[in-house]
């Protein structure tokens, strides 16, 4: 398990100094807005989409609001920022509406950046404290995870922004894989029996991790790659998109309704010709071998059914992950659709106050996804992270891995 | 589990002869429809449902188009009905929109009875051949279970669309429930361990109670009846409906939109008022000790959370369903929200064919709920029976049980 | 002017007696929904569509509301009916809300028969009085005004219903129209000057046509009769629904957004094949001698815009129709979109009361319609007759007229 | 009439250039939109309103593609831009839709300088020409209006964006109004008659202030001066925002829907309390001599009806315009909305090519408003400008004017 990207290289406070970490985190932030104008960070091109600047601002709300705010002498930044940046605490308070975080022209792209200047300068001298409390460092930690998750709805959200504008903008001139997956899928067997899964004590999680816990897996098998985008056109031209007997009832009527016929970002040249990707460098012509990307778990189901196999259960994800090595997995590219719907663990509790707003509310109607994407920071994934969207939801990094009982 | 509610009655060819069930279940359907004029059989009173008339109509379509269109000879009824009674099967061909069912006046109900009568009629000639092959048989069984489906639908609906009627009409003069719950629920401890959940081989089920598989459960406890509505008044009493730390994300954005603040059919005498029932005796006084129903996931969730407990999970129910005994354990007057997602067992696979259509393409966006209702023909359930309903939805007879982790 | 549709034949209470009128209106009404099933009376297919039992209810409500609620010893049917079968008289007090008129299952259409026979009898005992106070006459002509526009909207609202059904239900044999139009149109040239419009004192006339003013109407000429649907076939052959350049702006999108591509009832045999048209006795091959009707103003508009014409102002109409006379002018099979949008007249004044809101609250977003239809009754119309109706109405029997300037 | 407000001040190329206008007119845009940030430059906050830099990038858009794009040699700045930033204008292309202008991010507010830029140094080199056609002139003269148009644009739609930021954002220093109204209203009588209306040859005007015909106008008076916040808040003091007896059918439901209680931009301080305005110099109270403001043509109708008065036709507007002097009119503070449909003036002709969709195919569904307001160009305004809007707009500067029958 020697995956840079899988890895869960969670902070170690003894020999790195929080400061540092927090400082690395910080700078990834600004690192990922930095090829975006003040236009383009203003841009929200969907209820589910957040600006760019706005992310950059409720990060560091985070840290004002759970942290800060306690600490003696703290003054903050602007009272109205509270309001502004929550995004969905119900316990701090009433909110800006989420569809109309894109009316914000003010405060400019240039006063968040003041802000976070001015949260930092703060964190920085607290982090420097040889006493911080222990729960303190954890709220530290969880900001900080926080904002590692925002990292990566940054590149999510203007990547959607972007494919509206007719001009197609590039984000950046490098590609957004490093290198095709293997050319032939294998398979991992999965011996049937009593697995332990999620995280156990110590080192961080989110809560939705936790508590450790014992798992009936059956008999069955896990291939060893995601699904490519050739092979995702074999299920294209095998007419998949219309026929209905591969589809989950709600999957085909959302097909119907919005007319799908690839996955987002794929787009035809001209009638009848190639299909053309947008992606963060631009548009370009379907790479086979990459893993096929941007489609909903409706979409990776109907794939499924159509190949006679399924999606494998998040569990069966976690032990095959333990079995096939990460290095060897071909994950870290996009995020994995699963069979299993997001909810609680056995014995799983939310944290009380604020902060256990966290996850435990969306324990509703999403499915979880595993692994972790291109735009996942390097050291923000794990065997056990558990990510979660509606199953229609199409603008995350998201792929299919397939799985068959045996 | 002397229960004739739960217990699975499924029919025995042998000793009872499968004309004489076809012709119960059939007597069953227009023996609900018997009270309603045919104003009340065309009505549709929201897309979720049906008209009575479309729901003896449809029942009537399935053995025609499922069993009778193979038969040599057989003539059918009208070659429209094929289109206007289909209910959702793809891979019969197209079908009136679902939401405009309530549009078709003509054929009338008078036309329904007589192509009623003309199925009844070539199915008695075929069921009373000697030679009906097994998977004929299977399928007929399979229709008269699914007519018990919508013998239960067919008063939900009727439910709904009286309750939109300011004249508050009655369905019938007999109450709902036959007699309040126990006054005190009680516990039962469920060892923690591998279970056997599902339906094993033989005897009817449908497809998604199998396969019979293993199962880890953790251990818990199980309340051994249903809440009452007295219980359920005291957390609307603590500000239930408006207190968003106790809902799940998507019920509180449905609590604000929708303006819940208690289950459906229920009406405040005048403001600030004792609260009325819409049942099908009428609208009438709460009655504390009955066990509270029409509420939605969101609401059963929030309940739980606001007492310290959770839903129990499918198999959990199971398996305390199996150590209370069905006949003490308060079941059967309601369904019961689980915290479980509709998903597939381990190893299940779809029927070949359009009834493979009947049950796995619904395994996404939906809750289970187990046990069984006033309105559930009283042969129609078992213990490893699996109704499922999206989260907001409150028109089905829906009520919460308690369990919490031990 | 002796045309027996268009000639004013209001009452002469002295030579007929007001309730031999009444119970002729009244007749018409049950007569017209004799044809229809009581399936059929329950029905709304669309909000601005009324169920014929509700017509049949509403126009009763009328009498009962504001003549016979002020008679002494006068007994209310039922008096819940008051809240059920109120339109939109805000003045009344509540009312059941328009767009579920269709989930009134109870009052049965019996029901509303007996309804009807209760009213009926207290205003023939009150119209056999010899003191009848000419205000409370004037209330009853207002009323069987009232229930002859309800005549229309009863086939208008079943025809759209049917139109839905796939059966294609007719609702009687008879065809809509008597005889096709005079091949050729001719013109009428309207010299420029002041001209009188609109209803003088005396005789039944509704608020909207009154008073009688001056209008300047400036050099035009007013075709002779209406467009065919021959002549209505050459602008769709011209591609008249695919370019913009004929059409309002709103007229574009609702085209765009509905995807029309012909009137209402119109529908391809088969792909590239002939027109059918549904209508009162069933859907048959389009007649290109006939009117063309059930279109939008916005059609009409892009129709006229198409010939290189113009749609007629409401006075350019009239005083048309006085110049051709109406039994020559081809008016009478279908209402006419006139360019003036629906505006009280100089010096209009709203009734006090209740029926103050009969028209005056409608004067916005409308256009007005001249002429009659098929549907009218024979005695319900007049040169100044003010119809109106949102432009993108298609329901109702309307039609094209051309004008050009001079 | 030396109101310069009002004053049809158009261009005498003979002593001022037409460069020296268009040199102008470019530059107040420009300096309009100087106080606006790039990210405030970006904000489309609802689909009727449009981006600053998008009406910079249009309106330079208009001078490209109707004027430069024949000119031999003109090379075009980006050729995607013919598709960016079309607004309507069918018969020259395809373009972007218009509730996604706020998504273009790209081209920036700097782009968009450099294209207006290129755009301006080919205009000027072709203004300075001394054969410039005498069509073409009048195009550039369309242009520039068409531009005059977009600066009031420009300020009504920035106001309604900085209202939505809970920072309530001040555009400028400068009060909206330079001075309240007079104290007392006075009435002029309008004598019957016939009346000339509209534009004369000779001088710009938009066609459909075309062509001046002759109108009969009936007895009346025309208030001396709009109707004041002050008159306003005795509407409301009266619970004329719940009385549904002033209201047109459609107001009151837009009303009901939209909980209309005040006119838009106005605020409760407190619940209970004073009301504040949100204006471009940022929020403050209600100053009860100012013209009240920012209210639909719903409003102004309900107002007049509980004062027993009405609106005045655009025609009688026009005359009273002539009587009172425009000086002396108190009018150039709003626009003042009238009880005119939006409708072609008798023998109105759109022109030829693309700019006849300027106005001709919105007249549908909107009322002519009046007058000038404190955003509108000094010389964009004259007694014969018709202003159109949708009866529910109240993001506009519009106002009231009453009017009675004598």
């Amino acid at each position: 398990m020697s995956s840079p990207r899988l890895l869960n290289r969670s902070f170690d406070p003894a020999s790195n100094g929080l400061l540092a970490r927090y400082r690395a985190v910080r700078a990834e932030t600004d690192a990922r807005a930095a090829p975006l104008s003040p236009e383009d960070q203003q841009i929200q091109s969907m209820p589910d989409c957040s600006p760019a600047k706005w992310h950059r601002a409720h990060t560091t709300w985070f840290f004002e609001t759970f942290i800060l705010a306690d600490e003696p002498g703290y003054r903050p930044f602007d009272p109205t920022f509270s309001y502004l940046f929550n995004s969905y605490y119900e316990a701090v308070g009433a909110r800006h509406p989420r569809p109309e975080r894109g009316m914000l022209t003010r405060p400019s792209a240039e006063a968040v950046s003041r802000y976070r200047a001015h949260v930092d300068a703060a964190m920085a001298a607290l982090l420097q404290k040889d006493d911080l409390a222990a729960d303190r460092a954890d709220l530290v930690e969880l900001g900080l995870n926080h904002e590692q998750q925002h990292h990566e709805l940054l590149l999510t959200d203007i990547k959607h922004a972007f494919s509206l504008n007719p001009l197609k903008p590039a984000y950046r001139e490098a590609p957004e894989l490093a290198a095709p997956l293997a050319a032939r899928a294998g398979w991992v067997e999965l011996p049937p029996g009593i697995y332990e899964a999620g995280m156990g004590e110590g080192g961080f999680a989110f809560d939705n991790e936790r508590p450790r816990h014992r798992h009936y897996v059956h008999s069955c098998r896990v291939s060893t790659r995601p699904v490519t985008c050739g092979e995702y056109l074999e299920f294209m031209a095998a007419d998949g998109y219309r026929r209905a007997e591969f589809w989950l009832s709600d999957g085909w009527a959302t097909v119907q309704r919005e007319g799908w016929e690839a996955p987002l970002y794929w787009r035809r040249c001209d009638e009848g010709g190639d299909w053309l990707i947008f992606r963060m460098n631009g548009e370009g012509p379907v790479k086979p071998g990459d893993p096929v990307q941007h489609l909903s778990h409706y979409e990776a189901s109907a794939y499924a059914a159509w190949r006679g196999r399924r999606l494998p259960t998040e569990f069966e994800w976690e032990v095959a992950a333990g079995l096939i090595g990460l290095d060897k997995m071909g994950a870290g590219s996009g995020w994995e659709w699963t069979a299993s719907a997001y909810l609680p663990y056995p014995g799983f509790r939310t944290a009380p106050g604020a902060v256990g707003e966290y996850n435990g509310k969306f324990m509703s109607g999403q499915m979880v996804l595993r692994g972790a994407s291109w735009a996942t920071p390097k050291d923000h994934s794990r065997p056990t992270y558990r990510n979660f969207f509606p199953p229609a939801a199409r603008w995350q990094v998201t792929g299919i891995r397939l799985a068959e009982d045996m």
